[in-house]
């Protein structure tokens, strides 16, 4: 047993014993999707170790939903945003990353881009306002007396809130664009010359143009977001506190940034004091699959089964596609497990089932699973490290191609187009991650790097969390580089202050030099002439 | 009970069941002083857990005792250095630090400085030729298959050996001079706005003069160390393996930087994935005392105890110190345990008892230990933050002036100039720490910041010790940076081309704005005259 498992079962015998002394009161700003499904598991966690767990959940949302039996306390908060509305601007998102992208130029996109950052922005700001507008909301908060408030900051103003009631902040957050908000706000070094921008699509191993992109990429996503992100954010933040704030500044108060991401997945790259890398946070061993589905995943002999989905996000595809994926999909010798919720297409073959919901995690864990066909989700990426399934990446949109490329880079995975892909491309690929070893080996390895670390990243996320509330804060994990501007921080006062001095030294050299040359050649030459 | 005694308790219940399985067979670089205090805890651990432990000792060496009864195999080998020699370039480094260098000027002691660097370098490499020189030695070391060579790398010369043998190398470092090893050959960011150079006596919050120090600082110990370390070493080592060799590129290949320190005793600064920090590694809970200093102590009442030692390098210090040292002690109301090995002083006072040797740990960490009066050893002072006592600072030489400015610049100790205190200072320093409540609380905020942690120092050391023998190294934490230039690194490449295309657009833009204005104006022009 690795010390990792043996320190992962100690802990959790203490906690027994512990579970109910010393509970905080912790506050958890809403989130969606993929980002709520990531913190759920910390927050259980939490719960079994005796704290009060507080979810704000506004009126509209996608994923998140008071009703469901829980073991959360909910705060729910009006917004006046509706359902439609959020539904309606999805999926002109999805339908631009998935589709428009491909026949529009460089500009068009840009403005279309642009256009879509500045609604979401309004959304999120129309959200905001139902909590820290809202003096009912806020009058609660701030009786209730949270020890903590845990975020996820891609909706923004937990940083906000926080300062408002005085306690402490945790972010769980799985990257910004470009690392903007972890560099500029978070003060985290990222040298573009080996650490890759968030959605970059560049490793950390580039060469000479790939560097130049990198350096460039930082540099515009900083600009674009400043422009629509930062801008929008100060001005509200400044309504709010009734004097010139800055949101970034408001940010970078944060105690502790927990990171989803790990050396596993992740290229190594420098980092402070304050941040932790907790990829995989939701990662848990396999459990028996439902009865008739482990029949069918039996049935597939020494074959073994794939495993096929697109994330919660993709509910159809044009019947062209679908029918183009499952032509593929029978030509493999394995069985295959498809998670769709549209129409079946008409080239389903006999090796394939489809399913309107899988249990992903069970399923990639299964003796039997050979391949994980995936739209390259960070959750879905983690669980087939974990349990070690070599993948085929079909990315679509957000942080996916960037996620796949990732993958790619370590050799565990092979990448599609979803637009340009053809039928014996799939068959092939698929094909590829289970016959070359390879792929297989290199899943492993990262496999073993996510199992041999001191510490799972749940136990991890939950020292630091709780960690927070024990000291109120983590000041000493602060650098000082927080109190820096810019210029400072690069040390570009002290060097033209050196140069000056130095040209200065060398002026004065030069100066003394020619002054006693001249008095020297003067004379001589006075001294011939006489 | 906190997580990270829980978690120590885990690790050790678990260990005795684990203890024999797995052995792996350690081979460790011969070192000194202080440094082989700090190494041994880790390595009784790595015996623990089941693991050969194997250490080169040179002949001529003060601290390592290969016929002290131990549980480590030893490796002896034969240098050309002689005793004599090493206690007189110690004694010749004592006086540079302790009396020559109040007296020169800058020129002086950096000329001095130089030369006492170089003949510790000619030493070194003498050692040095003793293990890679002596094919016997060699032809045994390679014959053993160590898994894993762990070296504090104060002497020079693992890395070159770690390459020969073909075993991965995890280094266990308090520092270089101005960080030099862990920046040019860790790729440790440090950049000089807020991370001061060890050595350089300054923190973190620095004004604008001491960013500028920090900045020459860093320049001119790598300018000098260029010269008289990494030179000689690139010379030795492309000797040995008969090719241009770079040492620096040698040291970079190390898997895992065990570095000394902590968010404690150091100052938050951005690091890298292969960079653990476990600083006071070797610290452990008290011991009882032997029974008649127990008796001493008691007698104090509730006063308490203060606990005075300059080091174990330093046996003498001249009569009148002694005296104005003895005559501060007899004057403070706690009773005084005093390590000191030379002539006792006449001023003794009757609250003062000298021994020459003391359990220092068991000392610092008794309930009547009131204050620690320290030349400021890192040993000593993460014993003191362990059990959290208060501090009085006499720095002397090597890295202890800049220990100390930590400890006074976190608020836990009053730093003291041995060359200049009269008795009243000390006796005042004294009365200052142990009466003004913010010493104690600062201290024992310290004291809590290193119990707080995940998972203890020792145990993180022997964790990724493990792990590197596990895995074959830690290639997966190694960042790209190593393949970089230094141009490369700081993208000045990128920069310059990115620069020039500006420029180069710049110019055309204002070519053809200027050419189109001069048709424009110069048609015009010519109407006019028309």
């Amino acid at each position: 047993m690795k010390l990792e498992q043996r320190l992962s079962i100690c802990v959790l015998l203490v906690l027994c014993v512990t579970c109910s002394a010393n509970g905080g009161k912790i506050l958890v700003w809403y989130t969606e999707g993929s980002h709520w499904i990531n913190m759920k598991p910390v927050l259980e966690t939490l719960i079994d170790r005796g704290h009060q767990v507080t979810v704000l959940v506004p009126s509209a949302s996608m994923f998140m939903n008071t009703s469901e039996p829980s073991r959360f306390r909910y705060e729910p908060f009006n917004v006046s945003v509706s359902m439609e509305v959020i539904e309606k601007f999805m999926g002109e998102f999805l339908h631009f990353s998935m589709y428009e992208m491909d026949y529009m130029g460089y500009l068009q996109i840009y403005i279309r881009f642009m256009d879509l950052m500045k609604r979401n922005m309004q959304v999120s700001l129309k959200y905001l306002d139902g909590v820290v507008k809202s003096e009912t909301i806020m009058k609660r908060l701030k009786e209730e007396k949270y020890d903590l408030l845990l975020a996820d900051p891609v909706y923004p103003g937990s940083d906000l809130t926080a300062e408002i009631l005085g306690i402490p902040l945790v972010f769980s957050l799985r990257f910004s664009l470009a690392n903007n908000w972890e560099r500029l706000c978070g003060q985290l070094p990222a040298p573009p010359s080996f650490v890759p921008g968030a959605m970059s699509k560049l490793t950390d191993n580039m060469d000479f143009s790939e560097r130049v992109w990198n350096f460039l990429f930082y540099a515009l996503q900083d600009i674009v977001l400043s422009n629509i992100f930062w801008r929008e954010l100060d001005r509200y933040y400044s309504d709010i506190k009734g004097k010139p704030t800055s949101a970034c500044e408001t940010m970078s108060r944060a105690d502790i940034w927990l990171m989803r991401t790990y050396w596993d997945f992740d290229f190594p790259r420098p980092f402070l004091p304050n941040f932790k890398f907790v990829g995989g946070i939701h990662c848990r061993p396999a459990k028996p699959l439902p009865e008739d589905m482990e029949e069918f995943v039996q049935s597939s002999g020494d074959a073994g089964i794939v495993v096929f989905t697109l994330g919660s996000f993709i509910k159809n595809i044009t019947a062209e596609k679908g029918n183009m994926i499952a032509s593929a999909l029978a030509q493999i010798p394995q069985k295959v497990v498809w998670k769709y919720s549209g129409q079946e297409p008409e080239t389903v073959g006999t090796n394939t089932r489809i399913y309107s919901w899988i249990p992903q995690n069970d399923l990639l864990g299964h003796p039997k699973t050979r391949a994980f066909v995936t739209h390259g989700g960070t959750n879905g990426i983690y669980e087939a490290i974990y349990h070690g399934v070599p993948m085929v990446g079909i990315p679509m949109f957000a942080d996916q191609p960037d996620n796949m490329v990732h993958v790619k880079a370590k050799g565990a995975a092979v990448i599609m187009d979803l637009n340009i892909m053809k039928t014996e491309d799939l068959r092939d690929a698929i094909n590829a991650v289970i016959s070359e070893k390879s792929y297989k080996e290199n899943v492993m390895q990262l496999s073993s790097i996510y199992h041999d670390r001191p510490m799972s990243p749940r136990d991890e996320a939950v020292f630091w969390i709780e960690f927070t509330m024990r000291n109120k804060g983590a000041e000493h994990l602060r650098v000082q580089a927080h109190e820096l501007t810019w210029y400072q921080y690069h040390s570009l006062d002290v060097l033209v202050f050196v140069l000056t001095i130095v040209l200065f030294l060398l002026l004065l050299f030069i100066k003394t030099c020619s002054f006693c040359f001249r008095r020297c050649c003067g004379r001589n030459r006075k001294a011939k002439t006489e």
